[in-house]
């Protein structure tokens, strides 16, 4: 491979991920987050779907010392980069609990399972999908506009596959902005219940930027809305105590 | 009317309330969170879905001086404190501008036109729906289970109903349980757009107990999620004093 690319620590450096320089979707705090959903004692079989170069499944596997950890990602050129990032050498102590699936989390049915991803073969689910930035001009290049066209009809998609392939009683969280809300609660009811949303502001007094919710399968247990998580206290740059422990894997969103 | 009442204060004293004594859905600070949701300077024709003795279109009354406001209420026997609301005297100085219309909510088509409640006929709707209580065992006479049950299809009828009745552009404002979110954004849907949801914490460190949602008919625009209203400090049972301003019809929820 050719392709620049950087090698950064993540959970102040218990891992590391391999991806591209500047070129499609690279991981941050919204994958962090997202892993953090998870609980602390998490000890089953986890996929993380659209894994891209699979920071939230490392981070899911460096904080639940007893998780396995499948990366599901259709693109080639980010698969590879979940294979650099596996095999990197600080990474090494992880990488026994770790798996990476080539596979388009659309299919169903058959198609699914031939894939690689069976049903009830998972205990949790993560996701963040790509969400549509068609009408954001700070996002040019193709690699970045594949990870984040994401029609509301992708949240149906996606979450189909995740009740089907994660076992009753087993777990989904996912990240999403705000405005997919509606698609997202839809595409969970009679799949997922007891669903808990956390929102994320950048600031107390600004709208939320992103929505974490969490349900489980099977489940007919009603919603709650959380407290939000606040990133930055105000006048500050810096993460809030919370958004830093949540960041570097000390803590995890919903206290479990 | 011999069944016993009281003649509660709202606004610090600016609005009554003559209600039902321990009997029936009695008003307080959801009627007064909703209401808030009205910009201040409405100055248009609101109807109050579901008004009961008036609350909330009478605290939108209060805060909005220009504003005229129809008390929609199907139960007679609510619909007659409504009455003896505006005949108050402690009320002279709105009662002008408030008029009741005994009408079910829920009709549809010629039926809800003959009812009184004409196609783009207002500017402006709020609705405090009845929420389901049937496993709430707090909550056992007739009067407040009537006016508790809430179907999720509810949601359904009323918002349609809202959307026959508000002209393009006009607003919607509701409250509601968290738990009602997905049937509630579901019936929004192509109706109204440019949703903007405040969840309600009793506390900082709670799940939200309320959320209030408006929304503009006809907008494309997406949904926001707006930090919380918090209603009690830490450690006190005192309103905050965002939540105490609210209460009083010092401030309105959205700062508009």
């Amino acid at each position: 491979m050719t392709a620049p690319f950087t090698i950064d620590a993540f959970h102040r450096g218990n891992f590391w991920l391999v991806q591209p320089d500047g070129k499609g979707h690279r991981a941050g705090m919204d994958a962090m987050m997202l892993a953090a959903a998870v609980p602390s004692g998490f000890s089953g079989r986890l996929a993380d779907f659209g894994a891209g170069a699979g920071a939230a499944g490392l981070a899911v596997a460096s904080r639940c010392p007893k998780s396995r950890v499948v990366l599901v990602e259709l693109s080639r050129e980010m698969s590879s980069f979940a294979e650099r990032t596996l095999a990197y050498s600080g990474n090494s102590h992880l990488a026994g609990r770790v798996s990476i699936l080539v596979a388009d989390v659309g299919l169903a049915g058959k198609e699914r399972v031939a894939a690689g991803l069976a049903d009830s073969s998972f205990d949790y689910a993560i996701m963040n999908p790509p969400f549509n930035a068609r009408h954001d001009r700070a996002t040019p290049d193709l690699l970045k506009q594949q990870a984040h066209i994401m029609e509301d009809g992708l949240f149906e998609l996606w979450i189909r596959s995740a009740a089907a392939v994660v076992r009753p009683r087993g777990g989904l969280a996912l990240i999403a902005r705000p405005q997919s809300l509606q698609p997202l609660l839809a595409a969970l009811g009679g799949r997922f219940g007891n669903a808990e949303i956390v929102p994320v502001h950048a600031r107390a007094d600004a709208p939320a930027i992103r929505i974490i919710v969490r349900a489980v399968r099977a489940s007919r247990a009603g919603l709650t809305l959380r407290p939000p998580l606040i990133l930055h206290d105000a006048s500050s740059d810096l993460f809030s105590v919370r958004a830093d422990a949540i960041n570097n894997g000390r803590a995890s969103l919903f206290g479990d």
